[in-house]
C-alpha cells in the first residue's frame, strides 16, 4: 500500500487529494516542521536524497517529485478520467496543464515567496532598498508571466468545467492547489471570475474535503 | 509534420535533440532574439498564450511547455527506449528524472541566473549590498538544493550509463541540457567525475550533434 509521508503545510496535499479522487487505499505518516526554523524534521529529510515534499513509499520504493508520484500512482491505478488516454481530445490539454503547473506556474509562485521573504526578513534599515530591487524583478519578470498565466487559465475555463474537459483530471489537482497559493501570494481581486468559480468547485469536491481532513489541512505560506 | 519554433539560445534545443534521437521528420522555423533586449520577436510571442520556448505546431495545434511537447511527440511516436513503459524496471527512474528536471532542477538554475543578473546589473554603488542579499539566498536556499541534486545524479550514474538505465531516454535530453547549463552557471570543478563522463557521452551522440547543427547551436546564458 502507498504511504504518503505528509510534511505539514507542504505540497503533499496534492497527492492526498489525488488518492482521495481515485478512492484507492493509502496510509499517511505525519511529520511536523520545526516550529522555529520551519524546516522538515531529520527523519523526513532522510527519506529521499532530494528531501522534498511530497515523498511516498510503496514497499521498498521511495519516490519524490509530485508529477512522478502522480504518474506512478496512475500507472498502478489507470484512470481515463484522471489521466486522459493518448488520442483523446482531452489528452493534449491535460498534458499542457499537467506539465505547465510544475514547469511554469509553481516556480513563479516559489520566486514570489522568496521575494516576499527577502523583503520582510531584511534588516529594517535596508528594507526600502531591497524592496526596490525585488520590485524590479517582480515587475519585469514575475508579474508579466503570472498575469499571462492567469489570463490564459481564465480563458481556458471558458471552454469547460475542469481544465482539460468535463472531468476533473490530475492536472486539476495541481492547478487548483497552485491557484489557492496564488490567492495568498498574489491576490486576484475581482479580475478572474471563472478562476473564482473554479476554486469554489474545487473546494466543494468531496475528495478535496476528505483530503483536507485526513492530511490535517494546509495553510499556504505567504511570506 | 511537427514544426519546432526555434527561438535562438532557448530551451527548444531539447525538443530538437529528442526528434533527432527518434529519427522522425520535422521542420524548424528560426526566430532571432532582439539583439538589445534579448526578448523574443513579436511573431514568436504571438504563437502561444504563455509565450515561452519551446513551442511547436502540428497542423492546427500549437503546444508549449517542454514536457508536454515530449509526451505529445512520444504519444505520436511511441518509443519504449525513449519513454519506458509502465511496469518496466526503468519506468520509475524515468518518471523521477523526467519530472525532477523541470520540477526541481531547472527552477534552481533559473533562480541562479536571476541572482547573477541582479548582481551584475545593479548600479555599481549598491552592488556590494545586492550581492550580500542574493548571497544569503544562494547560501541558504539555492546552493544546498543544487548540491543535493548533483550528488544524487552522481550517485545514480554509478548504476547505469544513462539516467534511467542502459538506454538514453527523454529524461536524458532534459538532464543533459540542465547539466550543460549548470557547467556555465554553477561550475563543477573536479567534484563529479561521473557527471563529467556523462556529459562527454551526451556530446558524442550523433543525434545531439545533428540537433546542434540543425538548430544553429545554443550558448547557455550565464549572467
Amino acid at each position: 500500500m502507498i504511504t504518503v509521508h505528509n510534511l505539514e503545510n507542504s505540497q503533499s496535499f496534492r497527492v492526498i487529494w489525488l488518492l482521495e479522487e481515485l478512492g484507492v487505499p493509502y496510509e499517511i505518516r505525519q511529520y511536523k516542521r520545526d516550529p522555529e526554523t520551519g524546516l522538515a524534521p531529520v527523519d523526513y529529510r532522510g527519506l529521499h536524497p532530494i528531501g522534498t515534499s511530497p515523498t511516498i513509499s510503496d514497499g521498498e520504493l521511495v519516490l519524490a517529485e509530485t508529477n512522478a508520484i502522480i504518474d506512478y500512482i496512475l500507472d498502478k491505478h489507470p484512470s481515463a478520467t484522471m489521466r486522459p488516454e493518448a488520442g483523446t481530445p482531452e489528452r493534449v490539454r491535460y498534458l499542457f496543464w499537467f506539465h505547465a503547473v510544475p514547469g511554469s506556474f509553481t516556480p513563479l509562485l516559489t520566486d514570489s515567496l522568496i521575494f516576499n521573504m527577502m523583503d520582510s526578513k531584511s534588516p529594517f534599515f535596508i528594507r526600502p532598498l531591497v524592496s526596490l530591487i525585488t520590485g524590479k524583478v517582480r515587475a519585469s519578470f514575475l508579474e508579466p508571466r503570472l498575469e499571462r498565466l492567469f489570463a490564459y487559465i481564465e480563458e481556458e475555463l471558458g471552454h469547460s468545467e475542469w481544465i482539460a474537459g468535463s472531468n476533473l483530471t490530475a492536472a486539476d489537482t495541481l492547478l487548483g492547489h497552485a491557484l489557492i497559493l496564488s490567492e495568498v501570494r498574489i491576490g486576484f481581486g475581482d479580475r478572474f471570475p471563472r478562476i473564482k468559480a473554479y476554486l469554489k468547485r474545487v473546494r466543494e469536491r468531496p475528495a478535496f474535503l476528505s483530503a483536507l481532513e485526513r492530511s490535517g489541512g494546509f495553510t499556504p505560506f505567504g511570506s
